[in-house]
């Protein structure tokens, strides 16, 4: 870190998401969807930008946008950074962008100063990190890691055309999808720079969240089955309303998750009540139960522990429960030292720092199933996401890259120094 | 009481009910919309059937099937009773259905008992009780009063038709419609004998329930408004999830109608959440609170008091409350000569009675606007209706048509002697 040298330019950094943003649905800011004409645009520009920078702008066959940079070692081994510039229908200017103009701007800052990397340098643009309308979601660092199956590939839109179609449409091969990319074996490391999309960083005042992983997510689908009736003639104690027991539910499961203590969240956000008539006593309400934790055996034991209470109050009120366990997806680890690489460089910044759980998926997730991964948090203004108001400040955005090209150099050295 | 005489022939119900019955479409058994053939063709039958029992059938203005037979006073007052045929889509054999049999068989046993009364006597087949496709119930004893509105009857249903037109092709004569009906003024009383639609009578074994009146109903539409926002990155802490503020409304609405004492419902039957995202802390919530009771004052404090509790909930949760009155019903009370007329026949009879209110309105709520009215509630099984497995005993309707009609003479003589 003691060079002359390497410095991040904010004012680039924030004409880039600027420019960026022009690539827009002009009557629904800001929808840039994967596959779409302005997505392919954007990445045209997206792959000059990448020239500009000292790096050497291909496709691979998941249809992710990879500016290269050769090390000096020429051993084939490669840290990489990056994200994706897709946006969901109505989204913002930073999500997935903020990591993609960092990672460009920390190579760009390297070429600039002349300093060369032992390690090859990969900068990413994934493919359609965003839900697709394909039905897959992270599809290029799903097919990075060889998880973008047959079965994915065959998925249509509602026009029919099929994924493996539009992935070759994004500069893709499809055909290739049979396993890891060639570059999924050369990673050393990958780094992925993101806005917060929750207010915690804000409200803390601290500039940079170290994101210790990925947490695990359960889904419970709860149905309870009481009786409909009529509201005018079902007197009270002989009802067995079943929006009664839900209630109990959610009330529980608020309680229980702030008690769990931070990085721990559970949510009731999907509920419907059935017949769902003003004058009819509810006679069946289906709900899904979600928690969320680094902690996958907390996950575990509180929908367990959710479900066995609200059998308890079922019982109580006359009503029958059905639960079901939906998809578990297992938490992700950060690597010990990488975190260590983006700690250290805030520390020597004297940017101040916390370690944080992320408790949304990110490309970072697929990347992990083959290389060392960790990701760090910006700022974003009230938590706020996945909205045309989301905003990140741009000092915000350049100190991470500040970080994160630091902590490319250390690894470098790190990771050259026999570590793998 | 003592004549040798009329006596309820209980197997006669049973075939007619049973006949009424198979007017139904096929494929959805209990279905006789009003205004549809079916209806048409089951009252065509139910006009033979009036004449059958010593009744001349006719229709009113307001499309009601009329059986009138003279009274000897020959002074236009009149005693009339009856109910609706007309059934909800998938509704039952005995709603509506067991007043309007009871009330023929009543007139038909005062026939063969060559027994004729001072008043006339009406029988009443209300046209359309049930909520129609044109936007209104009780249109038919909503014209007997003069409350069908030209609005209401330039309603139309989803084929374009309006209530006008289908008016008089059930037999009514909307240009009439301007004031109350000639029979209206004539009514000492109105008898309606009607399945409980609840569990209170079966439950107790009590075979016939004296309705003290209809309940009062008020409604109250609640919306809280919180924030939406990603269920994995929002804190606990930092959540305004909307659910929890309305998950508490529904449960200290279930406490305090519980507590509220006999004759006392409250209900949140309808209830949506926004975005209703299984990943999403929910936003806002809508819902529609209602409350019942014969104690109109009871109504509204207890809306009331649930709104300004929910508000205290809202506040300690970051959620903001609206909540909008709608529409309320006042309560609709028995005449105390009729329910003592009703009771003094089941004490005779050595029937069982309890007094009760009516939760769900019917025709009779429209006539006590013009005259004295009561009615009888005879069991139904599980208090299930509105349902093909909708059941009443004939044994049951019977005892009510047998009290129904020794209140009718009863009646007959008090109303005579100089009383009204």
């Amino acid at each position: 870190m003691s060079d002359p040298s390497p410095r991040i330019d904010a004012e680039r950094v924030r004409r880039r998401i600027e420019r960026l943003a022009q690539f827009t649905e002009a009557d629904r800011p800001y929808t840039r969807r994967a596959f779409g004409t302005l997505h392919a645009e954007a990445r045209a520009w997206l792959a000059e930008e990448f020239r500009s920078a000292g790096l050497a702008p291909a496709f691979d066959a998941g249809g992710n946008l990879v500016g290269r940079r050769a090390g000096t070692r020429g051993d084939g081994r490669a840290l990489a950074c990056g994200s994706h510039i897709d946006t969901v229908v109505g989204g913002g200017r930073f999500d997935g962008i903020a990591g993609v103009m960092a990672a460009l701007e920390a190579a760009q800052a390297l070429d600039e100063a002349g300093v060369r990397l032992g390690h090859d340098l990969l900068v990413f643009d994934f493919l359609s990190e965003e839900p697709s309308d394909y039905g897959a979601s992270c599809i290029g660092s799903r097919a990075l890691v060889g998880r973008l199956t047959p079965a994915m590939l065959a998925g249509t839109e509602p026009g029919g055309e099929t994924l493996e179609r539009a992935v070759r449409r994004a500069g893709g091969a499809p055909e290739a999808l049979t396993g890891p990319l060639p570059d999924a074996a050369r990673l050393a490391a990958f780094l992925e720079l993101h806005i917060e999309q929750g207010p915690v960083l804000e409200r803390e005042g601290v500039p940079i969240g170290v994101v210790e992983g990925i947490v695990a997510i359960g889904r419970m689908s709860v149905t309870l089955h009481g009786r409909a009736g009529h509201a005018g003639t079902t007197p009270m104690a002989l009802r067995r309303d079943a929006l009664v027991g839900a209630s109990a539910l959610v009330q529980d499961v608020w309680e229980r998750a702030r008690a769990a203590g931070p990085g721990f969240v559970a949510t009731v956000g999907r509920l419907e009540v059935l017949p769902n008539g003003a004058n009819v006593v509810p006679g069946e309400v289906r709900l899904v139960l979600e928690a969320r934790s680094l902690d996958e055996g907390a996950v575990r034991a509180f929908l367990d522990e959710s479900e066995r209470r609200a059998r308890g109050t079922a019982r109580t009120l006359g009503l029958e429960l059905e639960a079901e366990v939906l998809d578990t997806a297992p938490a992700v680890r950060s690597d010990p030292r990488l975190m260590a690489a983006l700690e250290g460089a805030c520390d020597a910044r004297g940017l101040a720092h916390r370690r944080m759980s992320s408790g949304a998926g990110h490309d970072a997730m697929e990347v992990a199933r083959v290389a060392p991964v960790a990701m760090l948090f910006v700022p974003c203004r009230d938590g706020l996401s996945h909205h045309p108001d989301e905003h990140a400040d741009i000092a915000d955005v350049a100190a991470g890259a500040t970080v994160m090209l630091d902590a490319l150099r250390t690894l470098d050295d790190e990771l050259a120094r026999g570590h793998r």
